[in-house]
């Protein structure tokens, strides 16, 4: 079922597998890896079509992730592969836990192109609708935002100054599988607000430092929403660069983490825009 | 610098503070387990003074969680513990392991009154504004929802037919410590909706299975927020009980996280209630 089989340790191809797993390789190289079912099945129902397919039958097992009950589904993923025409390499065990990058690793392992650009990369449509996440430390909160903005039916996210990076498994994973069906960049901070400035995009940052109201501007037209790290918050650069809003809060605590403020901005943007973008052409 | 030294594993008031790991026992004696350095810190933060504090000197460390370099802050911990009149009770190792409910235990236990109450319990002010979270699973998200939840300065936030409790430490961990400040229930579906229907709270309820949209309905007076677990959102007999609306969605996976949607719809109750609430008077 396989097209190549690998048991030998010292295969170059295994190699260079192993390299994958340091971030500067896999930029080099233009790819992501995507370890695990659950992460590969949202790759592939996003219309990610892997490069190659690592697989080691003899550990797939269903304890790894919640909700699988049998080996079975392993055994459909990689039909489905390859009906897609993707590359199934196996591997012996000893060698897929070379390869692998997680701990109690399920025996699937995709190599995909890399989704991470610089935002001069990205295509910007008339009217664009963006979310700016900077410096984000956190890949749940990254995956999270991602996965909103999506549904807020943005144009593109970008990482300014990211922390983690757009191919971080807990970010796929967060995500829904949204990180290879949104456009996503990830570039300087500095890269980014000279982009938006080019394109004409005002960007809107949410910060404590002001007493205008999120509710209170207009959110319609080109436009980036802004959102800063978990701790910091947004750097006086961006801040600078943009017009500040706030989302008053009461509450003891006083504070929201940065997905769930995302959400209340983005959303608060899709009101005041209508439902025009709500049903896109595509 | 304690109360009381226990070193015996056969000491009786250790095997009942073993029992209380069991939900049943803590729910009889009325008490929720705090454990860890972060957790009991931001329960002190919030108020909540612990019954009594089982410390063990000899495993403090600072790796066991982010951000806290050396054992200084357990020490100091403790000192507030012990001057808000807190019983310090040191254990031995062996001792704290036995009661340890965690893989790697940072000696810091503290057993506080539990924050589970009925909605009867609840004290229901004028216009009350209410989440309540129906089936949630994910403790992570029923404390970020709480978290979210206090920010937009909610009254009181009710799980019904909760999966997980409040008093779970992931859910401790996600509500930055608000599950010790903000009123919060658990109970049955039918007694909620009892609940709501005898004080006058419109439910509305958060589903994809209506046209009207959240920003379309009045979301001013006596209001409870409503959203469902996960997987299979709110329970037809709470749709039935309450007025649907929807977050209208674009994007490719086409669903929201539940604490995200809490989010959206909270806030756009806060947009419509206006200020009044966002500086309470407490």
């Amino acid at each position: 079922m396989s097209d190549l089989v690998i048991s030998s340790l010292a295969n170059p191809r295994l190699k260079s597998l192993v390299g994958l797993r340091r971030r500067r390789a896999r930029d080099e190289a233009g790819v992501t890896l995507v370890e695990g079912y659950e992460e590969l099945a949202l790759a592939l129902a996003a219309g990610c079509v892997p490069r190659s397919l690592y697989v080691c039958p003899e550990i797939y097992s269903p304890a790894g992730y919640a909700g699988v009950q049998d080996i079975g589904h392993q055994q459909d993923l990689v039909r489905q592969a390859r009906a897609l025409g993707v590359e199934i390499v196996q591997l012996s065990r000893a060698a897929f836990e070379k390869v692998a990058y997680r701990e109690g690793p399920d025996g699937l392992l995709g190599v995909v192109a890399s989704v991470d650009r610089s935002v001069a990369a990205l295509t910007v449509p008339d009217d664009p609708f963006v979310l700016v996440a900077e410096g984000v430390e956190k890949p749940g909160n990254l995956g999270a935002m991602l996965r909103t903005a999506d549904a807020a039916g943005v144009d593109a996210v970008v990482a300014a100054d990211a922390v983690t990076d757009w191919g971080n498994p807990n970010v796929v994973r967060a995500s829904k599988g949204t990180v290879f069906s949104v456009p996503v960049a990830s570039d300087t901070t500095e890269a980014t607000i000279a982009w938006a400035q080019r394109h004409g995009i005002r960007m809107v940052v949410t910060t404590p430092e002001t007493e205008v109201r999120y509710t209170d501007v207009d959110l319609t037209g080109p436009v980036a929403i802004v959102v800063g790290a978990e701790k910091h918050g947004v750097s006086p650069v961006l801040l600078d660069a943009g017009e500040r809003v706030r989302i008053p809060m009461s509450g003891k605590a006083n504070s929201l983490n940065v997905a769930a403020a995302a959400a209340i901005v983005l959303f608060e943007a899709v009101r005041q825009r209508g439902s025009k973008r709500l049903h896109p052409s595509v």
